[in-house]
């Protein structure tokens, strides 16, 4: 009998490595901060855990600060596709708007959706899923003053649509982020809500984009 | 009795003519096209005339394309205290954000505030009436996804913010375009709803407008 | 004999053909009115017939307005290497400098690098011999007081960089313009010598831009 | 005799007093920390010392961090004009030229001339002496490839014209920088010759300055 149980025992763990599922989150600063201690794929593994699915997935950062669509699609292969990943969700945007203001170097509209269509179709060819996220904030104001706002909505819209045309889930942080302000900044603050800095996430942003994402994949 | 009533239409004449106010719109391009046949100024004229008020009223037009507040007040003198006006209307603030985006020459919204405050004490010191004016549109979606939305939007609180501290009548251009696309624009088009081009009027949005700004004209 | 100078003229023309070299030219609107009339890569193609070399080699233009080096790399397959061509001209960096300052839109410096050097390194997996060219003009001034000469130097000093280091040859066209100007264009003119508006090629820059590069192609 | 003496030196004492000349230097970031410990005008103060001038001028830093041309002249009544000064040195642009790429609030060439004849008419109008300056560098590279060169170089030659037009004197930095750095620059570094940031003044920046500045303050 104990040797049954044992062998029992072996098997599941041998079957639980196989179907263990790679996940990769792709991005930004944000991404890249996200696996640091409280970051927020950090806590999407707490969160695995707490719903004991920690032995069903794995949790990778793949975030480079300044990274917009284009740096994405450059450093697909190394970063993505060699890893062979079960699920990448993309979560990119928020310089690609950004850079325009600050820097001159942002995305045109065009541009960003010609490379990501690029993505998602070298991702399709490689047979792994994809999550889309949409940029969650520039500034915090909630009364659409955000210098940036009109922008980053049309990128967002432009998500929205890339994930209903090819049938893929959406993690929708700038829906969230707009929904958490509206009941939670009636002060209209800048910063300091779920950001630190208006763009990168203070611990409960983290949470929020925690659980957004962790919804998104658990549900794959 | 004739006599006595072709004296008091004499009278009554050279009283319409002391007492006839001068009325100088002052600001951009789309104010420099309101003069033409079929602008907003000219417009006005119209709707002055149709409630027989055309006698009171005498309507000009101190528009110069790209200009910005820092034009205005360049040019204030020149342009305005030296024809001694009794009613200016400031209509400004496309260019202070727009070429921002198309030329990197826009205006801080610090030196905004302060370029602004500095031409309504002029005009207060110079016993003129002032009547302020937000930027209508530059993109005509009504989904807050035109590029520039956040920060027009910025910009145009903080001039319905001025004429609120200084007890200053508002044609608050901005809203009005905002509720007439939401309820005439259901195909959310980047222009030819009031504007030709995303920012320059057409016959509607001259006579928009001219309705606004007559009816703040008429009740100082 | 009849049929042995005939059976010559067969051998001939399908020696021709197997040698017959497939130029590219692959680039941004400079290069896509290139195949015009007067356009460089037709008078590349004149320059050819004169060095009888027309049998050698097929001139395809493979530009499109608006590109920068992103917008290559993304169609570097369907447009190049599905072509299969023996030599590639990239002539490509004004609007990754230009759009900077028109739309906030242009390329960082180290992306540029990055994505040029993606594109070498395909070309060259591809056995493709490869020719780079510097971005000739922004503005024709010759005082160095255009305003984006700086950035347009950093670029191009960065391509013959990319030149040396690959050991490949270099058609630098910044340097000939400047040349040409500072002996052609003693007023200091912003545009008119050899182009129509600061960027643009007119029929003097055409033929300037096809001297250099025939030189270039014919030394192979 | 004794008498005569005392009389003698309080006569020269009261001369001394009004003919103090009391010198403005008006404008940004770089002016504003030359009243520092080591700062430019600080060293100012101690080569008059040197010269035995001390007693004939006055020296006062007017600079406000991020000033542009249109800055100086809406604080020109409050911080030049009421204080009286003999002597005004402008000294402005780089904002003007930098804001353009880092915040889109630059200011256009145009208006940045139409500013700057504005002072130059008040003050000359207020029977002040005005020396005018260049911006001196936003980059240190000495082969032209510091983004924002072209830019510089042509609001300097700008500047160059003003003063020649006007007749006034001009301390030309943006010459002495470039001289400066062609002898003591070989490594093209981008900082750290005569500036700590690309910008702001290092100690030997604050002395050439100092010197420049000096030469045209005691030829008045």
């Amino acid at each position: 009998m104990k040797v049954f149980l044992a062998l029992a025992t072996i098997l599941l763990f041998a079957f639980t490595q196989v179907t263990k599922k790679k996940v990769i989150f792709f991005g930004d600063s944000i991404t890249q901060a996200g696996v640091n201690a409280g970051g927020y794929i950090t806590k999407v593994g707490e969160l695995a855990v707490k719903d004991r699915q920690q032995d069903n997935f794995e949790f990778i950062g793949a975030g480079i600060g300044g990274n917009k669509v284009y740096d994405l699609y450059l450093r697909l292969e190394d970063d993505v596709l060699s890893k062979k990943p079960d699920i990448v969700v993309i979560y990119i945007g928020v310089n690609d708007v950004w850079h325009k203001q600050s820097s001159g170097t942002g995305t045109d509209y065009d541009k960003f959706e010609r490379f990501y269509n690029a993505l998602l179709k070298k991702l399709k060819d490689a047979n792994i899923k994809v999550i889309l996220a949409t940029p969650a904030v520039i500034g915090e104001r909630t009364d659409n003053t955000n210098q940036l706002d009109g922008d980053l909505n049309r990128y967002s819209t432009l998500i929205r649509k890339l994930a209903q045309t090819n049938n893929l889930p959406l993690v929708d942080l700038r829906k969230a982020f707009m929904d958490y302000g509206k009941a939670n900044n009636p002060e209209n603050k800048e910063s300091g809500i779920l950001t630190t800095d208006r763009v990168h996430l203070n611990e409960k942003g983290n949470q929020l984009v925690a659980d957004e994402m962790w919804k998104a994949v658990k549900a794959l």
